[in-house]
């Protein structure tokens, strides 16, 4: 586009001519009545183009369908430009020849076989508008020079490529687009059910325009620089091998596959270790938000070799949240699994925030309140127990139906996507005791037993008419005791991992990047920060030694109270039983190992001899 | 063996010839003295025969430690046969050749080239101690019938195989051959480790002298009757796998292979399918008893196909305990690793009653009770809940060093052999709350971690001076209500499994063979019996409600005590967390489906249209 004489038809030709796709000189499309009112002087009006540009862009269309093509047309206003890339504007590249009314008067003068006379050219000055979405080409330029320059803008290849358009696909295109990444996008092509997924996504959002949309793989791999850097965003499991086997012909060595989904960390580790053979790099990491988190600025918490992090350091951390003191809520985690382990934790912790919001909701009906005056409470708490998690349940509480509370419309069956499932798993085979994340987990299943559940109640007959005496305080203050202890297992099964694996994680890091972005942030994870880097041990801070001594008497009470009358809080419950036995000196634990080298001989040590030797009795 | 002129010499030299080893006849080692008075008519006194018996010992000695050998000696008297198999007596095969006076009398008559006039032949009779320990042949027969009635004899295969001498492999052994069962053992050797471990086993118990013993693969799996039976006692995991590997090449179509380990059921459903393409039998079964049980009677639940367990049924039936009506607690379990999934959970459950015992013994000592007055409280408990663990723990009590009980020089950290980490893994693969088992696991890891604990002590400063104000009968239906909720959630296990796994499994028949031979066993267990004939579900049963409804006011009263005071009672305070989940119609899980809708869009179904349909809302 440019005025008239800018050079539109040469550079349009030229330019087809290198990127083998036909020119259109918009001239040519001209109906014969414009041609005639131009010769004779007179400049067209609005009306005279309309039918010209629909014409335009009707062929711009037919040309879309199979190669593209360039259009060359003066296209001064924006509504001509409107007009021209009509429903097709995410697909349409716009190259201004730029040039000065000098500039082009004395080209003009130079021709004879051009149908507008010189005398128009200050009413298309007068009515240009110059683009702002365009690129800008100086006509001072040499035709080569101007064709390699928009070549070059063009077709510059992506930073940054994202596999996997699904909920959190996307979100992440958005906001790496939203952060000025030149990315490319895939999705895979499934007759009937996902057709342009790629294409129609970047049609949908304005930040998209510079992104390329793909659903061939290979197209899609070599559109990036190298070394390449892809995220996959797809199903956790068996896909995420499928995809790695489908992409592997295409990379190049030291090209960065980055899995952001909740994969299995042991998996991630086999998957390290196969694809570091093949001099590809692999990051595993995690990515806690949710949809909105993804799009606004997400925790991250990749794994893998150092240096491969350093490559896409830049691209993570500038699209994810940022903390208190505007530093990006990503670090590198470190080797192998171990971002995939602390999201899997990171899940876990999250199971028991919920399930302890949860029992405090049902608490707190028990003694009496209704759900807004739940709510009300909860709202209270944010000023000394606040979370994200907390923020939610009031928008929960608050939420109706005309004139009933939504969250009583819900069936009450939890469902789980496995990371509980793991972390459960993983803490009985590193042989550490995360009673509440399994405790959580466990009441997830219970509340899957809902047709028994009504039979029990049925049959044993079970009424909680009862109201249960305790106050807000030792409500709230029981709920802060637990929340401690969930914490604190959380971070003891990330440190003992840690031993285990000999990874050297850095736990006040680790609660750095959860302080926002992420499902668990909280007031309770940024006073962690500071915790973690004088004590891998929670429990043995001051001020939160302090807090457990007040709040414990609060949360005798209410569990003890909601034992007495038939009230359901494993959680709660466990976090005190959790509590007394690890700060049991001396705990019937010895009964156990008597009772295992009676039946099974399995001996045993003794305190007298500082647990050096193994003994066996003859106990009968 | 034999009076002369039976044919010992005959006989002897043919059965060498036969066998291919040396003939060695006896009376060829008599000294000069013994020749010339018997030839003189007077018969040989014991003091004669002394040195002649030990020399033919030595002998023997000789050629055992070479391939062994046959020896015609007349050995008329036991305490001649023992001089004779002097440490050697269960590598002795005694054959008595066995005629009439009259018989003999006719053969001495016809020959003349032996020393012995006739006229000793009465005396001979007179000495002669028939033996009962040796093969009788009638020397009527001819020679060559004789022969090959003797190799028969001797040479009969084994009816069982026994690979892995242990603790329990020896065990098991003794048991067998207490049943008469003609057995092959075998034993890998190690050069300076294991070396003649079969073979000195053997020597050890009499009960053993017609067993074969082996350290050759090779010769052990020769030696048993086809389709061969072979238990493996060896250690669970790899091992299992390599010595499938070093039995295979030896091993016929249709041979049985018995893993009697504690092997994990997905790998024994794995080694079942490999094992069944190569044509093999596989047989998964748990084994519980401990080294007592094992040699006595265990409680053996095998797997795998029903075909292959006619096979094996008459040995493991025969050495199984026997239920209250004398049947054997040993049953077709069902296919594939159903046999080691049910000995997983038989352990979860093992380790949830242990963690009661040891929790109510920590309780009553806070009660204010020493460690005799808790032994006579439990001594009385046996009447009405009485158990295989309340015994022991009774003995352990009581049981001193000096003026010490030794339980209390036992160091508190509990071990594991990781079954109960199994079934925890295996329910929340499942989906099945079973809480009280991962409870009992993480109390033994909480148990682990002595050194914080202390510290935790000191820096909490908690001192639990303050008695718990419950009563004994309080503690025992405290301790029962666990109880039965730990069998509730172990069956329910196996229930959930069978159907996940199309296992059918019949809950009646495993608590039946539970109720004897296992560590589990119980008066519990006898009940259910009866009630899984009705229902899969305990709590649902009459009686067993009953006993809910009566001990929960006691379980809610101990719980809260301790929880009032210190005490940590992670089995019994998760017994009625337990309850009330499964007993609460109405959830709050409908606030965790709200919260997982809200941050995840996750969704949730509704309970006002059946939840048929899945619903998201937009709660900000």
């Amino acid at each position: 586009m440019g005025v008239s004489g800018c050079g539109k038809s040469t550079v349009g030709k030229l330019l087809a001519q290198e990127l083998e796709i036909p020119f259109i000189d918009g001239d040519d499309y001209h109906p014969e009545a414009n041609i005639k009112k131009m010769a004779s002087g007179q400049a067209l009006n609005d009306a005279d183009r309309k039918g010209w540009l629909e014409t335009l862009n009707d062929l711009a269309k037919q040309q879309l369908s199979k190669e593209g093509c360039v259009i060359a047309c003066s296209a001064l206003k924006q509504k001509y430009r409107d007009t021209l890339s009509q429903s097709i504007a995410h697909q349409v590249e716009w190259i201004y020849l730029s040039g000065t009314i000098a500039q082009i008067f004395e080209r003009l003068k130079s021709r004879s076989d051009h149908f507008m006379p010189s005398t128009l050219l200050q009413s298309q000055f007068d009515t240009l508008e110059v683009p702002n979405k365009a690129l800008h080409i100086d006509i001072g330029l040499s035709p080569e020079i101007i064709i390699k320059t928009i070549k070059n803008k063009l077709m510059i290849p992506s930073d940054f490529g994202l596999f996997g358009l699904g909920v959190m696909g996307k979100s992440l295109c958005r906001n790496l687009a939203n952060n000025g990444f030149k990315i490319s996008m895939f999705n895979r092509h499934v007759d009937g059910v996902e057709e342009q997924v790629a294409v129609n996504f970047k049609a949908q959002f304005s930040e998209l325009s510079t992104a390329a949309a793909f659903d061939d793989i290979s197209a899609f791999v070599n559109s990036l620089q190298q070394p390449r850097k892809i995220m996959l965003m797809v199903n956790a499991g068996k896909t995420i091998d499928f995809v790695i086997e489908d992409l592997l012909p295409h990379l190049s060595k030291n090209d960065i596959l980055i899995d952001g989904g909740n994969s299995n960390y042991l998996k991630t580790k086999e998957r390290f270790d196969y694809l570091k053979d093949k001099g590809i790099h692999f990051i595993g990491t995690g990515v806690s938000g949710g949809e909105e988190g993804a799009l606004k600025g997400p925790s991250i918490m990749p794994s893998g070799a150092a240096e491969a992090y350093e490559d896409v350091k830049p691209f993570l951390e500038t699209i994810a949240a940022k903390d208190q003191n505007g530093l990006p809520c990503c670090t590198y985690v470190g080797t192998e699994g171990s971002g995939h382990f602390i999201k899997m934790v990171h899940n876990g912790i999250e199971y028991v925030e919920m399930q302890l919001l949860a029992e405090v909701c049902s608490v707190l009906k028990h003694a009496g309140k209704n759900l807004d005056e739940i709510a009300d409470i909860l709202e209270t708490w944010k000023e000394t127990a606040n979370s994200y998690l907390l923020e939610i349940t009031v928008d929960i509480l608050r939420k109706k139906e005309g004139d009933h509370y939504l969250v009583n419309q819900i069936l009450d069956k939890a469902g789980n996507k496995g990371t509980g499932n793991w972390t459960t798993i993983a803490s009985t085979q590193l042989g550490v005791p995360s009673t509440l994340i399994a405790t959580a987990l466990f009441a997830r299943y219970t509340s899957f037993y809902k047709d028994e559940r009504v039979a029990n109640n049925e049959h044993f007959r079970i009424t909680t008419d009862t109201t249960i005496d305790i106050t807000i305080n030792e409500m709230l203050e029981g709920y802060q005791f637990a929340r401690i202890m969930n914490h604190y297992q959380g971070f003891k099964l990330i440190s003992e991992a840690s031993k285990s694996f000999n990874w050297d994680l850095n736990l006040s890091e680790i609660a750095r990047i959860w302080t926002n972005g992420c499902i668990i942030r909280s007031t309770l994870m940024e006073d962690l920060v500071t915790v973690f880097k004088n004590t891998t041990n929670i429990i043995m801070d001051e001020n939160f030694a302090a807090a457990i001594k007040a709040y414990k008497p609060s949360v005798k009470k209410v569990v003890s109270q909601c034992i007495l009358n038939d009230v359901s809080v494993p959680c709660l419950g466990e976090s005190i039983q959790f509590f007394n036995g690890i700060t049991t000196a001396n705990s019937s634990a010895n009964m156990i190992q008597a009772q295992r080298d009676y039946f099974g001989a399995h001996t045993y040590k003794r305190i007298d001899d500082y647990g050096v030797k193994s003994h066996h009795t003859n106990w009968k």
